[in-house]
């Protein structure tokens, strides 16, 4: 198999999706996103020995894992995703049957979504290296972002926190629909997805809106689960929100547990507390020193 | 420098762009692309050992180049760049000035043609990967596409041909504006452009348009450059176009040669001669085996 016979194999996924003009096998694909909608871009690696090992699941669950990391950044916006593309150097164990099922996994995790693949780039290299770029849409001006937290709103956490740390849940569904029912229906002033740990990445939406935040326990754990994994466990993959006082917020949706884990409250921008003591912004940062 | 200070860096560079919402810095960039265009996505991978070495050339040399890449393939559809994403991966010894020479270099690649730096991903691996994502637009339907060559067409190529091949010239000039001359004059049936050599690149405009290709000496070559080297060799970057033979293309383009180098003729899809004789379409083909 060469270069035009692999690519001849994924334009046939493509095929009458909507919004897609052209899609691979041009020098760009050409997309029309819905009228009165805003684009969402997301772009996120997928490196083996950095992100998964190769012998931790088949290469379906694992191409079902590298779309759906990407496409919870697209539910964190309250978007609906449109397209993707994969950016992929591969090695030569990789060559074959693996590839083959890697890009199935994705198409599966993407079908659910509306997400059709629309381009790429292939070459070799010695390490498995993955781009996963989705394209997702939102009303304008509406989607949800990091940077209007107010002092007052609740925090709201989806499902469970610190899940994959026993068995690792390798397909996971992102929250694109909790994501659209919260824009939809104006309950949240702030969201992102939690995909770093808790404790840092609820500090980076606090910097983004120049507040702090108070957690109280009980937060919802995964069974087993002690608190400081929890809170600093990449990969959870849930919703994290905040939502004025005035909003109720429902506790369960579509069968996910929404769990309210503390308030925000004036004081240094980015500052944590969990219980009144002050939580470390750690968790998942690829350039510590 | 921590993953946080780096971007903080690097959101300094996208403020105030025109049709970026929200650049890095939240889940998704949210873009607004402009009213009565379609979007073009292209994507394109730059690695250390397969697409460049380390000290070939400078890093800042380097970054321009691998955005010039990415934006030759929205210029080879007539189109205008909004945003580019830069996902990538980085060993030691690329962390600190290389990187930050190496993203100056795509800076100011970018800036020349409107494009701004609107996100992507970062992370450590043993070997320097990044992947170039550059959004443009096109007025809705006019994108040049490599389908719509036509028998009796004639063929024709910008600049010259194999020019890399005694001194690498390593930062080059995306042919946006010819794309946009092209698509806003109506004039190219069909467009692409040369980055994996004339022969190559010339078979796979045939095969989208259903046609064949006779191509006639003398092709504009490079100084010193032999026909075989000048159609086999990738990474020319010029365009590759094919126009009616009721329209008249000028001599040059902002003094740059447009070459007539043959006509579109009925035939097996994808066929190419030169002077009569086949061509195999032979050129830089990552999974040729």
């Amino acid at each position: 198999m060469n270069e035009r016979e692999w690519i001849r194999r994924l334009r046939t996924r493509a095929a009458g999706a909507d919004h897609l003009v052209l899609g691979i096998g041009d020098d760009c694909a050409v997309l029309r996103p819905p009228a009165g909608t805003e684009l969402l871009v997301t772009t996120d690696l997928f490196i083996e020995g950095t992100h998964f090992r190769r012998r931790s699941a088949p290469p379906r669950a694992l191409g079902w894992r590298a779309l759906a990391r990407a496409l919870s950044d697209v539910a964190a916006m309250g978007g609906t995703p449109l397209a993707y593309f994969v950016s992929i150097a591969v090695p030569e164990w990789a060559w074959g049957p693996w590839l083959k099922d890697f890009y199935k996994g994705m198409a599966e995790s993407g079908s659910r979504t509306g997400a059709v693949l629309a381009g790429g780039d292939t070459t070799r290299a010695r390490t498995l290296t993955a781009d996963l770029i989705v394209l997702g849409h939102a009303p304008a001006g509406r989607a949800l972002r990091r940077d209007g937290a107010k002092t007052g709103d609740a925090i709201y956490v989806s499902g469970e926190l610190g899940v994959e740390a026993p068995g690792k849940r390798i397909r996971f569904e992102p929250r694109l629909a909790l994501g659209r029912y919260l824009l939809e229906n104006r309950l949240a002033s702030a969201c992102m997805d939690v995909s770093d740990g808790l404790a840092m990445d609820l500090s980076r939406l606090c910097e983004e809106s120049g507040v702090a935040a108070a957690l109280a326990s009980p937060l919802p754990l995964a069974q087993g689960v002690a608190v400081e994994r929890a809170l600093t466990h990449g990969e959870d993959y849930e919703l994290l929100f905040t939502v004025p006082s005035r909003q109720r917020v429902p506790a369960t949706f579509n069968g996910v547990p929404l769990t309210r884990v503390g308030t925000i409250v004036a004081g240094k921008a980015g500052r944590v507390t969990l219980d009144a003591k002050p939580l470390a912004a750690r968790g998942w940062d690829p350039f510590k020193v």
